[in-house]
């Protein structure tokens, strides 16, 4: 495995209404899509800067995954996604290395790639996920 | 203002010689530089992915800025680095829409860059740095 670039920072916000004038009018970041993922529960909203994305998370439901988040560890970022020629591959690799994985197999993500995580606990806190953009092929 | 690229993202480990093995035999991303920063009481590995660094932080005194974020939140994203053309401009942009500074002015920080840092407070739990490589100048 080698990761290209960081497809994108997930950042764990409370309201997408207040975080993001911040990004536009303070960093000056264009917020040119903003998409509900409906199975994970949250509304999410991306900014393009070089070859990453800023995808601001907000959850739609106060028990879903980002909501639980900010009530224990507050507002900030909530994942790294490296871009991966083959998420398959990938989580391959990180089984037969022994870290921990949430997706056993690839799933379906926003903007249509071809998604899976690993468990924080095996990547020192950092929840890790893999990102394959198979339109691109 | 408008950022390049994120120029590094910042993860507190608790030692970077459980991490560096991690990062180079998993992810396959390959250590460049280790450096130690005294004044901010951390030592640093380097990794390049794409335009971006992952940054590792080490603290080396258990009162540090690491420690004590590890001791509080646990291993994880510590901070998030946007690429600038000058950070002075920049500081000067979030000052003028009310966004705290931790930098007033910026300073020397890790590879000779010169770098500033927004407060968490003020930007949704993102602890945000703006660095201005002057030696590409």
């Amino acid at each position: 495995m080698k990761p290209t670039h960081i497809e994108h920072i997930g950042i764990a916000v409370k309201s997408l209404e207040e975080a993001i004038p911040y990004y536009e009018k303070v960093l000056g970041l264009e917020c040119y899509n903003i998409e509900e993922v409906a199975d994970q529960k949250v509304k999410t909203a991306f900014f393009r800067v070089g070859q990453t994305k800023i995808e601001l998370l907000e959850s739609t439901d106060p028990e879903g995954t980002i909501a639980k988040f900010i009530e224990k560890k507050g507002e900030g970022v909530h994942h790294i996604a490296f871009a991966v020629d083959n998420v398959e591959g990938a989580l391959a690799d990180c089984e037969a290395a022994g870290v921990r994985l949430i997706d056993k197999a690839p799933r379906g993500g926003a903007e249509g790639l071809s998604i899976a995580f690993l468990h924080p606990k095996s990547t020192m806190g950092v929840l890790t996920e893999f990102c394959e953009d198979k339109n691109k092929k």
